[in-house]
């Protein structure tokens, strides 16, 4: 299958590499060609972890074809990963443009992080093929994909993308509500929130986003995504033990004194047991 | 060496059965005396992953003595872990029954996770010699141990706590201000804060908690522990990138574009694949 990948930073060189490695030839568009490049080293970095992982494909970056024009990258292509930098003029200009190239089934997946899908709903002239599909860095190992469609999307699109990513061994999730940087981000937020706040001195979040950053480093991540994280933190929610929020809990729980629990206490058990041996040895 | 535990619940059963593994002579203290056979249970069900994580000391809960005589179980011991209910007038009233028996060199550790150290230190006539010495669950297999002295502690005696939980295989930290919550479980706070306001109907914190909490489960734990929950949550901190924090993380970031940078990218990737292949294979 031919899957279009649009905007060649950090994370569409990482789906480039994870598409690649899942046996698909991939179509990697950037304005800037000197990106061409980076792919081909940042496929050759992660060969070694995907093929641990199990995928096949490594290797065969003979299956990329890079272009500088977007019409050219999603002609023929049923799956489109869209990494446009996070900014809606950006992407505006961009949907405006493939737009017109698309196939009459094409699926547009945008990986943004900040934006909010009917935000960029309004960029389209049909909007019903546009799904959000957020993934974690790295994209080509976290198996997290969050999928959001809304009313808008056409109906059966969202399973239909849902069954695209796991048949790629990831695992998505569909998000039933929109909410600004969806879920797993803003949990990652508040922590980070926290961390600042006790001025807590080590490394932990600030290394891990600081390597999700690129050449920039942190200070071209805090420019890029700080407004997109001051907008969580500040719509952060306060939650008090109220009946409602014990009820929520309660719901979620297997019984105490059950086998079930016992048995998840030696899962739990033996999975941080055996992680810990591993960066013991790493 | 002599190691008392006072209090047998979850957490003091967790300690025992590392104490023991480790190669130590353990006392344990509860008032009630049916939980001798719960630590023994205990004990039992970490044998293996304490093993698998190279303990040698396992099974061998014949150096467990039990006892209903908080006295008696300080009596010789150096080291004394205190896991008393989260209760400053049951820890008082613990604190006033041993004093007298401790010995002149013996240092009291406790487990707390809600109550401050000046607040313990209250409860001592001699303050000097306690320090808190926070676990985190379950307690033999976690390595994080936060460790906290302040104006009032003897000179050198957490240098002196560092180096026991070190030799107990532990990674312990010290921490340079008093907080309530420390700081792990206050980033664990904040988290699950938002999970709740999210709604986030997911297994995950709910769950992991509920395997903290005993045979009461979840709502022994709200129960328990949610007024500090609620105070933490109430006194999490809001911040923005203004200039102070952008120092803060800056200080704390190795050069994006440098050769370190590329390493723990590595070693991010290597960690992340093989947790992967575990969780896959439990």
């Amino acid at each position: 299958m031919n899957i279009a990948v649009l905007g060649s930073g950090t994370i569409g060189q990482s789906w480039c590499a994870l598409f690649l490695a899942a046996g698909h030839r991939v179509v990697a568009y950037d304005p800037n060609p000197s990106m061409h490049q980076q792919i081909l080293d940042s496929i050759a970095r992660s060969q070694s972890t995907l093929e641990a992982l199990g995928y096949s494909g490594t290797g065969c970056s003979e299956y990329l074809e890079f272009t500088t024009d977007a019409r050219e990258a999603v002609k023929g292509s049923r799956f489109i990963q869209e990494n446009a930098p996070e900014d809606l003029s950006l992407k505006y200009a961009l949907y405006q443009e493939i737009e017109p190239a698309l196939d009459s089934d094409a699926i547009l997946l945008s990986s943004t992080s900040g934006l909010t899908l009917s935000e960029l709903q309004n960029g389209l002239s049909n909007p019903s093929r546009l799904v959000i599909a957020h993934p974690f860095n790295p994209p080509h190992l976290i198996p997290l994909v969050e999928v959001l469609g809304n009313d808008l999307t056409r109906s059966g699109l969202v399973a239909e993308v849902l069954r695209f990513y796991e048949s790629l061994g990831k695992v998505p999730i569909e998000l039933k509500k929109s909410v600004p940087g969806h879920v797993a981000n803003r949990l990652q937020a508040v922590l980070w929130q926290e961390v600042l706040h006790l001025r807590w001195a080590v490394y932990g979040p600030h290394q891990l986003f600081s390597l999700a950053a690129g050449d920039q480093g942190l200070q071209g991540f805090i420019q890029h995504l700080g407004p997109s994280f001051e907008s969580w933190w500040s719509s952060a929610g306060q939650v008090t033990f109220d009946e409602d929020t014990k009820r929520l809990i309660e719901r979620q729980c297997v019984d105490p004194a059950g086998p079930e629990t016992e048995e998840m206490k030696r899962r739990r058990d033996q999975l941080i047991c055996q992680i810990l041996s591993i960066k013991k040895a790493t």
